[in-house]
C-alpha cells in the first residue's frame, strides 16, 4: 500500500522539478533596464522584508501552538506533523513569491522586446510556479507522511498537518491582504484622487508599497489560501477512509480509501502540468481563451481518469461521480463569478448606469449585485455535495460523507492549473506598474494593461473558486469532526446547538469587521504619509525628488503585522472557547454556522467588490462620461469601498471557516473528554 | 379553563378601549392653520390611497392562501383563523395610521401653542394607539379563538392565524418600507442635493410622498411587524403546551400550559396601558428620559406579576426566568442598538471622523460599525436562549422549548408600549415637516425637531428590538415545527440538513438583493420625476408655483405595489418548495439558515443605517466642518445608502424568517406525508 504513496511523492517531485525548471528559465530571461532592474529591486526588497518579519512572528505561532498541540492532546506525533504542514505553506509561499517578483519586471521586459506572446508566458509561467509548488508541496508532505507513518497513526495525526497549513494561511492571507489594500487605498486615494496623477506613477510614494502588496496578498496570500484547501481536502478523506471502508461491505479496505485521494492529488498534479503545458498566446487573440483552455485540458484529464480509478482501486464509478461534482462545480462558480463581476455583463453595466446618480447609488447596486450573486453559487455547492453525497451512498450506507471530501478533492485537484491562472493576474499587474514607473513605451503598457485586464477576470474566478472549495474542504472537515468526535447526530433541536449556530453566523461578520477596520486604519496611516511627503518637499510631485518608497513600505509592513494578530488569534480561540465551555455539539453548531454565513459573505464580499473594480473600468473605457466624469468619480468610490471586500474581509473568511473547523477535528479528543463546561 | 381565555379577551378589548380614547382625544385637539390642515389632508390621502390599493392586493392574497390552506391541508378552520388573523392585522394597520396622520398635525399644532409637553404627548399618545391596536387585537383574536374552540383544535389550527399575520406583516413591511425609502432617497438627492433646498420645503414634489412615507413605512410597516411577533410568540406557546405538561410529570395540564402565554399577554397589555399613562414630559427635560421610564415601569410591572403567576398557575417560578430572560434580552439588545447608532458614543464619531477621507471610508467604518454591532446582540440572544431553556428544562425533560417560547412571549409582553415608544418618531417627523411646509416659527420646528432626534433613537433601538423578537419568536416557531413534523433530531451530519442550510442562509440576501434594487429602481423613478418637476417650470424652485405632489406619491405607490410582490412569493414559496422536494428535515436546516443567518445580517443592516444617519447629524451639528462641507457630503452618501439598508431590507428580513418559519409550520403535514420528493 506504501507504493501509492510512493506515487504521490513521485508525482509532487515531479511538480516541484517542473516548477524549478520554470522558475531557472524565468530567472535566465532579459531584466530589461537599469531603471526596470532597480525597481523590481525596490519591490523585492519589501516583499522580502515582510515575508522575512511576518515570518519572524509565525514562527512563535508555531512554537506556541505546536507546544499546545503536543501538552493539549499529548501527542507529539501531531504536534511534529503541524509544525511540517506550517514550514511547508511557508516554503510554498516563499518559493512561489520569489519567482513572482522575478516574474514581474521580465514580463515588462518581454513585452518591451517581444511583444504579448512572451510576455504571456512569462507571467503565466511565474503563476505556474507558485501553483505547482502550492500542489507539489502539499502532496509532498502528505506523501511523505503516508509514506513514513503506519495507517492508524496517519488517520489519527495527520489533522496536525491541516492545522499547520490553515495557521499559516490565516496569517499570510489577513497580513497580505490588510498590506496590500493599506497601500491600495493610500496610493490611490491620495495619488489618483487628491494629486491627479496616473496609477503606478512614480511620484506617488506609496506605489512601491502597493506593487509589492500585490506580490505578498494576491500572490502569497491567495497561494497559502488553495495550498490550506488542497490539504485539508485530502486530509478530511484520509480520516473518513475508516468510516468509507467499513460502509463498503469489502469492497475495498481502509488503506485503498486512505490513499485514493493521494492518487487523485497525483493525478491532478500531473493534468496541471499537461495544462500548463498547453497554454500559449496567439499573437492578436484573447489570452484569457489560451488560459480557458489549459484549465479545460487539466479539468478533461482529471474526469477521465478519475473515471478509470474510481473502478479499478474502489470497484465503483460511484466515486468518480462525487470527484466530477466537485469539479464541475468549481468550474462553474468560476464562471458565474465572471458573470456577476466582468464588465462584459449587465450586472457591472447596471452599477455603471446606477453610478450616474452618485456614489450613494453605486454602493447600493454593487452591494445588490453582491448579494445576488450568492444565490447560484449557493445552488451549485447544494447540487454538487447532493450529487457527491448520494451517489457514494448507493455504494454503502455511511459512504456519502467521504463523497463529500472526494468532491473537495475533485476541485482542488487541478490547484496546479487553478493557482497558475489566479497568481498570472498579480505579476501582469506589477509588471504594468513596472513599466509605467520606468516609464517605457506606450505600447509595452498596452500590452501589459491587456493582460491586466484579463488578470482582473482570472483574479475574481479564482475566488469564487477559492470559495467554493473552501466551502466544500470546511465542509468534508466538518464530517471528519462528527467522525472523530464520534457524534452521531448533532441536532437543531437541540437549544445549544442553536446558540452555537448563532454565535458561529456572527462570527464572519465580527471578523470582516476586524478585517475592514484594521484596512481602514492603515489606509488612513498611508494616506497621512503620502500626503506628508507631498506637502514636505514640492519636488516630489514635480518628479525632480526621488520620494521615500521605504517608508511607506514600512507603514504597510506594521501595519498589517500587527492587525493580523487579533483576528487570526480570534479564529483559533472561538472554536476552543465553544468546544470547552459549550461541548462539542454547540461546536459542531458553531461550525456550521460560521460555514454557512461565511460562505454567504465571503461571496457576496469578493463579488461586489470585483463588479465595483470593473464598473469603474467601464467608465473608464468612455461610458457615461468616461474619466474624470462625476459618474467615474462615485465608481471610484465603489472601487474603493470593494478593495478591502474583495482582497482582504472576503477572502479571509475562507481560511476562517477552514481554521475553526480544523482547529475543532485536532482538537475534537479534548473536547469530548471535557465535555463542556456548561453546556 | 376558558375563564382564562376570558381574561385575555378582557385585557384586550380594555387596551383597544383606551385605545379608543386617546384616539378620540387626539382627533379633538388643535389642528392648527388652514395651511396645516391641507397639509396634512395631502398626507393622509396618500397614506389612505396607498392602503386602499395596498389592501386590494393583499385581499386577492388572502383569499388565494386561505384556498391553498383549505384544499392543500383540508382544513377549513384553519383556513377561516388565516382569514381571521390576516384581517386583524389589517385592522391594526389601518387604526394606527389612521391616528398617525391625526396626530402628526395636531403635534405640530401642539408643539405652536402650547410648547414640548403637549406635543411630546400628542405625539407620543399617537403612538400609542398603533401599540395598543397591536397588541390588543392580537390578543383579542387569539383570545376569542381560545374561548370558541375546543383545546385540540386551538393547538391544530391556530397556527393558520399566525400565518395571516404573517402573510400581511411581509408585505406591510416590505411595500412600506420601499415607499418610504424610494421617496425619501429621491427628495433628498434631487432637492436636498442637487437643487440645495432644505429637507421637508414645500417645493420639493417629492416631500408629500415623503412624508406619507414614514406612515405607510415606519408606523404601518412596523406595527405590522410586531403585531406578527406577538401572535407568533402566544401560538408558538400554545402548540408546545402538550409538550410541556407531558415534561411536567403531572405539575400542570395542557391546557394551563396553553392559557399561561395569553394571561402575561394580558397582563404586558394592562402593563403597557400603566406605562403609557406614566409618559410624561417635563419643560426642559430630554424627553427620552420620559419614554424610558415609561418602558422600565410597563417591563416592572410584568416582571412583578411573572413570577408570581408561573408559580401561582405553573407550580414554578422556572418559567419567570424564561420570561425574564425575553423581557431582559429585549431592553440589552434595545441599550445595545443605542450605543452603536447614536451620535453620542463613539462608533458614530468614528464613522463621522473617518468621512473626512471621503465617501469611501464612510462606507467601509459604517459597515465595520455595522457587522461589529451584531456581536453583542447575538451574545445577548444566546444567554437568553440558554437561561430560557435550561431554568425551565430544570422542571421537567423536553420542556426546554417551551421556555423559549415563554421567553418570546415575555420579550413582546410590552410590545403596547414597545410600539408605542417606535411609533413616537415618525409621528414627530411628520410634524416637523408639516410644520416646515407650513412655514410656521422657527420655535416650532426647534420643538419638533428635538422630538424627532429622540425619535431617531427610538426607532433605532425598536429595529433592535424588533430583530431580537424575530429571532425569538422564529425560533420558538421552529420548535413547534420540530413538534409538528414529530422529528426528533434535525442533524447537521445529515447532508440534506447542510444543503437546506445554505439555501436557507442564502435567502436572506437574495431578499435584501430583491427590496434593494426595488428601491434602487424606484428611488430612480422618483429622481427622474422630480428633476422633470424643476425642469418643467421653473416657477416650482422659485416656490410660486405648486409642484404636483401627486404624481410622486402616485410613483411610490405604483412601486410598492409592484416590487414587493417577488420577495413577498418567495418568503411564502421557498419553504414550500424545499419542504416538498427535499423534505422535512431540509426545510428544518434551512429555517435555522435563515434564521442565523438572517438576524445577523438584520441587525447588520438595520445598525448600519441608522450609524450612518446619525453620523451625518453628528457633522451637520457642526463637527469635522460641518453643513455643506465634503465630509457632510461623504456622510449624505452614508445616509442614502443606510436608508434601504435600515428601513427596507433589514427590517424586512425579520418578517422572512417568521412567515417562512410559520408557513413551514402550517404546511408542516403535507411535508411529512410527502416527506421529500427527492430528499
Amino acid at each position: 500500500m506504501k507504493t501509492f504513496a510512493l506515487i504521490a511523492v513521485c508525482a509532487a517531485v515531479i511538480g516541484l522539478v517542473v516548477a524549478l525548471i520554470l522558475a531557472m528559465r524565468i530567472k535566465n530571461s532579459d531584466q530589461g533596464t537599469d531603471r526596470m532592474k532597480e525597481i523590481s529591486g525596490f519591490i523585492r526588497e519589501g516583499a522580502f522584508a515582510f515575508l522575512k518579519r511576518e515570518y519572524k512572528i509565525m514562527a512563535i505561532v508555531i512554537i506556541v501552538l505546536a507546544l499546545l498541540i503536543g501538552i493539549g492532546l499529548q501527542s507529539v506525533t501531531t504536534a511534529i506533523l503541524y509544525v511540517f504542514g506550517a514550514v511547508l505553506s511557508v516554503l510554498a509561499g516563499f518559493f512561489g513569491m520569489n519567482v513572482a517578483t522575478w516574474g514581474n519586471v521580465r514580463t515588462a521586459a518581454a513585452a518591451k522586446e517581444s511583444g504579448m506572446n512572451k510576455a504571456l508566458q512569462i507571467a503565466f509561467h511565474s503563476g505556474a510556479v507558485m501553483g505547482l509548488a502550492v500542489s507539489g508541496l502539499g502532496l509532498f508532505g502528505l506523501g511523505i507522511v503516508a509514506c513514513c507513518l503506519d495507517l492508524a497513526t496517519v488517520v489519527q495525526c495527520v489533522t496536525g498537518f491541516g492545522f499547520g497549513a490553515s495557521s499559516m494561511a490565516l496569517f499570510g492571507r489577513v497580513g497580505g491582504g490588510i498590506y496590500t489594500k493599506a497601500a491600495d487605498v493610500g496610493a490611490d486615494l491620495v495619488g489618483k484622487v487628491e494629486a491627479g496623477i496616473p496609477e503606478d506613477d512614480p511620484r506617488n510614494p506609496a506605489v512601491i508599497a502597493d506593487n509589492v502588496g500585490d506580490n505578498v496578498g494576491d500572490v502569497a496570500g491567495m497561494g497559502s489560501d488553495l495550498y490550506e484547501s488542497y490539504c485539508g481536502s485530502i486530509i478530511s478523506a484520509i480520516t473518513l477512509a475508516a468510516v468509507a471502508s467499513a460502509a463498503s461491505g469489502g469492497l475495498f479496505d481502509e488503506a485503498t480509501a486512505a490513499f485514493f485521494p493521494l492518487i487523485m492529488a497525483a493525478v491532478g498534479i500531473i493534468s496541471s502540468i499537461i495544462g500548463i503545458m498547453m497554454v500559449r498566446g496567439k499573437e492578436g487573440s484573447n489570452p484569457a481563451n489560451a488560459l480557458n483552455m489549459g484549465t479545460y485540458i487539466a479539468s478533461g484529464v482529471v474526469v477521465i481518469v478519475s473515471i478509470i480509478l474510481s473502478k479499478a482501486m474502489l470497484g465503483s464509478f460511484a466515486f468518480a461521480v462525487a470527484i466530477i461534482a466537485g469539479l464541475v462545480v468549481g468550474v462553474a462558480i468560476g464562471k458565474i463569478t465572471e458573470i456577476y463581476t466582468s464588465g462584459d455583463y449587465k450586472s457591472v453595466k447596471k452599477i455603471a448606469e446606477q453610478s450616474q446618480t452618485g456614489a450613494a447609488t453605486t454602493i447600493i447596486s454593487g452591494l445588490g449585485v453582491g448579494m445576488m450573486s450568492t444565490v447560484w453559487p449557493i445552488i451549485c455547492i447544494a447540487v454538487g455535495i447532493f450529487a457527491a453525497y448520494f451517489a457514494t451512498e448507493t455504494v454503502g450506507t455511511g459512504m456519502g460523507m467521504y463523497g463529500i471530501a472526494l468532491a473537495a478533492v475533485g476541485m482542488l485537484s487541478t490547484t496546479g492549473m487553478t493557482v497558475a491562472v489566479d497568481a498570472y493576474g498579480p505579476v501582469s499587474d506589477n509588471a504594468g506598474g513596472i513599466a509605467e514607473m520606468a516609464e517605457l513605451p506606450h505600447e509595452v503598457r498596452e500590452i501589459t494593461d491587456k493582460l491586466d485586464a484579463v488578470g482582473n477576470t482570472t483574479a475574481a474566478i479564482g475566488k469564487g473558486f477559492a470559495i467554493g472549495s473552501a466551502a466544500l474542504t470546511a465542509l468534508a472537515l466538518f464530517a471528519s469532526y462528527s467522525a472523530v468526535t464520534g457524534l452521531s447526530a448533532i441536532s437543531l433541536l437541540n437549544p445549544i446547538v442553536i446558540i452555537g449556530l448563532f454565535i458561529g453566523a456572527m462570527l464572519p461578520f465580527m471578523f470582516s469587521a476586524f478585517t475592514m477596520n484594521s484596512v481602514g486604519r492603515a489606509a488612513n496611516q498611508m494616506i497621512e504619509e503620502v500626503r506628508r511627503q507631498f506637502r514636505s518637499d514640492e519636488g516630489i510631485l514635480a518628479g525632480t525628488v526621488k520620494p521615500d518608497y521605504a517608508h511607506c513600505v514600512d507603514i504597510s509592513t506594521q501595519a498589517a503585522l500587527k492587525e493580523m494578530i487579533v483576528p487570526g488569534l480570534m479564529a483559533i480561540i472561538a472554536p476552543l472557547a465553544v468546544g470547552i465551555i459549550l461541548g462539542p455539539e454547540a461546536l459542531g453548531g458553531m461550525l456550521a454556522g460560521a460555514l454557512a454565513a461565511g460562505v454567504l459573505m465571503a461571496l457576496m464580499m469578493a463579488n461586489a467588490g470585483g463588479a465595483w473594480d470593473n464598473a469603474k473600468k467601464f467608465v473608464e473605457e468612455g461610458h457615461y462620461g468616461g474619466k474624470g466624469s462625476e459618474t467615474h468619480k462615485a465608481t471610484v468610490v465603489g472601487d474603493t469601498v470593494g478593495d478591502p471586500f474583495k482582497d482582504t474581509s472576503g477572502p479571509s473568511i475562507n481560511i476562517l471557516i477552514k481554521l475553526m473547523t480544523i482547529v475543532s477535528v485536532v482538537f475534537a479528543p479534548l473536547f469530548v473528554a471535557i465535555g463542556g463546561l456548561i453546556g
